[in-house]
């Protein structure tokens, strides 16, 4: 098993490690100390060593701040950890509602004029350090080593995951080819700083092993305007990747990162939403001139190729096949047999059973009941429910494939479920096939689709706290910029980007419900008397039944149920090959048009 | 009749008047002049003395600029004037696509480096000057009189017009506390510098007549953050309004404005957006602080009281009665019979009857058959068409009142129309009651939800090129911000903000489709279940039958008939006691459910 269902918390721990922190706090006359959840690559996954923020405070949230001062402690979580970080922490921390109290409001509260907080230069990026110290009137922030890292003691080492190609068959675009298309776009910059380990893991058509979940290697890169590269990396974490990287990509160990940038003629890029402080301190330092400018590798990486779709294609058909597996037999055991963790182990025995699953793309979500309303909601061994008569079960899952990513989301019914969650599912599943049904003038960003998927909520005074879907990576990371089905995405949707669609509702205390597939910007066809010369529209990835049981038929709309049938026809025709026996029978019945 | 029909650009006039102001440039020693068609109150009509973007070059469009340099001249247009202006300017003038190409990039590519531009100062606003001049490397833009009034011998004086009171009936909030209320919203600033006659009219609750169409009066206001005001306006055009400004206001010469400014005690706001750059250097020169914001006014104008709502709903009664006369009237000519200046002269000779029309509140567009297709189109007695079998007309008008400003566009069969054109009104009206049964939670701006308004037409490969809706004032400009139902619209939607709702479809050398109502937003009832707590919608303030010819039933799904035989049910019952007569006949057939 992937996951893991252990409390990883250890809210015992906190007052002597906040203690220890300070005193050194005290040696070093600061007024406080900044712990972010984030290590130099700002990804949402974090190696045990850089797990500075669960270590000191027992939170262990995705996203978050510790900042620790001499006679308070804030634990700053956004809205999916309110509860979470309650139970997590020992109450020497006081969890903050971010990001409606941001981190300069409540240390400008806390500390007097003059305060002085420590951070790690190589853990805050360039533009959110800005902005903090923008608004920080009299507390000065001040650069200084790791102050948890002095008092870890047994801090494991970094990661030292093997590196492995990511094929041509795969990625579709040499690795070379690449390089030199993207130095043909760097402008008046000689040089690019690459410090995401993702855009290092397209660019170099790599895949890596130092964190759970993402497949991406920690390293730094820079990439020359005259094609070549040079690549900061152990080479004890390259030695199977023999002559792949070929001659145009230099390798140097990490350790020479900051003083080679020092030594670069300018102007060298860098992405201020990223790069941690350090790099743009050490350039500034040498004299070297800077251009802030989105890493480049961001937006081609997000544009797949038509060999990464056909793969990502091939892996949701593998992955369909398990999830109607795992499906059918969900629906053959008697409500309350089962329990969440039940849930997540037999869906992950699926994927595993397919020979294919590198890991999978995130934990695993399995919320029955009032759990459903959870958005991000974890089960470990201590919330594990059982999923009872009545109960919605919602499933949130992905697997990680050599040739594509997924993330699927089902909600199902277990027995008999009432008539207010049916209407609710129903809603969620028009909003999900508006944004199917979707074709629209090339130019839009994902925020002028996104009300798409939330009109038949709001006609009921429903609506759901996150976004409509996220970017998705090509066996990479599950959550990648910079497209977004959401309020927030304002960059033009382009062809060839994996976006998730995944509207919701959630009852807190009652049930959730989500539905959930992966969709890929294409051309739409040019219809006869059209007047918009290019439209866009979205291709369905995933292809996994949708519980007939909760739709209200009447609810939808002719269009909508034509939709609908005709999705299931396609599951069936595709999944039918791949599944016997009881599982097809499943199948076929799961797919009757309504 | 307030429209006229005459052609009134002048293009033979054109070159004899440019070679005069290049007789200026070569005496000033500059290599070019820029002729924005702005005043200084940048507003969308200027008085005959501002008209000199249409005096020199003949164009007359509502928006545009020439750049005059000694050997070329560029008239620059937006997409709704391409065809206008090749049709209105001497070959002397060289029309330019604009905004597609920028002023900077055509100066720059005209003039050798070092090249002097001039420009008035009263009339470029602080922003886009900035903007402009960012823009120029080697191009120096410079202060001067204004050269085409140079050469203007008989420029018309600047207007005059008699300036009365918006009773506090109308406005539903005293001045005395409109100017209090603002007073205390000046944050650091001092004093703010109004300078848009809109926004004076709403403060003062007064109306004015110095320009066409927009009840405004030219002048300007300080307003100070100690609950007085100064108005800088002739004393002539206030001699009707008794006492009604009262003590907190104090009236001094326009004339007197610049001096004035340059003795306040800073900070002082400004509007960079439109406030003339001659006052911000008057206070640059002066050494006072300026503090860049929004027109205080701006905002509070925008979100109309009850008694301005209630206001427009009765303005709406009594436009919407003139229509359905109109209406009635029209259907029962013979196809080929009319007109469209015949049209547009019925249609005002109906508002007229209501013995209340103050004006109509822009240029009536009366298009039939491929007129309809120009967005802007106005009808002159040199393109004067027919209204044939088989057309679409369509006609957008609108009637000042001083209880409401009203904007109404109808498209009306004309005899036997074609298939194709039933289908795309059908797609049209679909998107408008997309945006009339709109429930969104609050927060959201018209941008987040144009794409309801869009996706029946985008389904067909169609859109239209303009914004969904636009603010209209209260007795004021038909065209008012910072509201908008448009990719642009950023601002949230807020209660009391009157919208139109006006998607539309054009096909090029054919026909063209518009459907309009008027719109407020409104708060949402409380829906039993509902999550979200606080809900906008929008309350349709425009009752005028649609077309029932033109609707093709089983393109609407149920909710949307629902909605249109409602919408009906209300035209009936609201106009059926206004009307008598053939016109009750019509009215009643007009309105049957489908």
């Amino acid at each position: 098993m992937f996951q893991k269902f252990q409390e990883t918390a250890a809210p015992e721990q906190g007052p002597g490690r906040l203690a220890a922190l300070r005193d050194v706090l005290a040696a070093e006359a600061l007024h406080g100390f900044i712990v972010p959840r984030s290590d130099a690559h700002q990804g949402e996954y974090v190696a045990p060593r850089d797990d500075r923020l669960a270590w000191l405070t027992g939170f262990t949230g995705s996203a978050g701040y510790c900042v620790a001062l001499r006679d308070s402690a804030g634990v700053f979580v956004d809205s999916r950890y309110r509860v979470q970080v309650k139970a997590q922490v020992a109450d020497v921390y006081t969890p903050v509602d971010w990001p409606e109290v941001g981190l300069a409001e409540w240390i400008g509260e806390a500390l007097p004029e003059g305060g002085r907080v420590g951070f790690d230069p190589w853990l805050q990026a360039v533009e959110p350090l800005r902005a903090l110290q923008g608004k920080l009137e009299s507390v000065t922030l001040e650069r200084c080593d790791n102050l948890v890292d002095r008092i870890w003691e047994d801090q494991p080492a970094p990661p030292m995951g093997r590196v492995f190609v990511q094929s041509l068959e795969l990625a579709g675009e040499a690795h070379g080819d690449k390089i030199a298309r993207l130095a043909g776009t760097l402008g008046r910059a000689k040089t690019a700083v690459i410090t995401l380990p993702d855009s290092i893991a397209w660019l170099l058509n790599i895949r890596g092993s130092d964190i759970a979940r993402n497949p991406v290697a920690h390293g730094f890169a820079l990439l020359h305007s005259d094609g070549t590269l040079t690549l900061f990396m152990e080479h004890e974490k390259l030695s199977d990747l023999g002559d792949h990287l070929g001659p145009q990509v230099s390798v140097a160990p990490p350790e020479s990162f900051l003083a080679a940038i020092a030594t670069l003629g300018g102007p060298v890029a860098i992405d201020p939403a990223t790069c941690p402080v350090i790099v743009a301190d050490t350039l500034a330092e040498a004299g070297v001139e800077m251009i802030e400018a989105q890493d480049p590798c961001v937006l081609p990486k997000a544009c797949k190729n038509e060999v990464e779709i056909a793969g990502s294609r091939a892996a949701h058909l593998r992955d369909g096949a398990a999830m109607v597996r795992f499906l059918a037999w969900l629906d053959a055991q008697p409500p309350g047999s089962l329990s969440e963790i039940d849930v997540v182990t037999a869906l992950e025995g699926e994927r595993r059973a397919t020979n294919a699953l590198r890991d999978i793309s995130f934990e695993t979500i399995s919320g029955t009941g009032a759990h459903g309303a959870i958005v991000h909601y974890r089960v470990t061994e201590k919330t594990n429910a059982r999923v009872e008569d009545g109960h919605l079960l919602l499933v949130d899952s992905g697997g990680q494939y050599v040739d594509g990513t997924t993330d699927i989301t089902r909600t199902v019914a277990v027995g008999r479920v009432g008539e207010e969650e049916a209407h609710a599912f129903t809603r969620v599943l028009r909003g999900m096939i508006g944004i199917s049904r979707a074709r629209w003038p090339k130019g839009l960003a994902g925020r002028d689709l996104d009300a798409l998927a939330r009109v038949p909520l709001w006609e009921a005074g429903l609506d759901y706290g996150h976004g409509t879907g996220h970017g998705v990576g090509s066996y990479l990371c599950v959550h990648e910029g910079p497209q977004r089905l959401a309020r927030t995405g304002t960059v033009p949707l382009m062809e060839g980007m994996i976006l998730s669609n995944e509207p919701g509702f959630y009852r807190e205390g009652a049930y959730g419900i989500r539905i959930e597939n992966l969709i890929v910007v294409s051309g739409a066809p040019l219809l006869a008397g059209a007047t918009v010369p290019e439209m866009l529209s979205f291709e369905t990835l995933t292809y996994v039944p949708i519980d007939r049981r909760l739709i209200v038929t009447e609810m939808l709309t002719r269009a909508e149920t034509d939709w609908l049938n005709a999705y299931h026809a396609t599951c069936r025709a595709r999944l039918e090959p791949l599944v016997e026996g009881a599982t097809k029978d499943w199948l076929i019945a799961a797919t009757e048009p309504l």
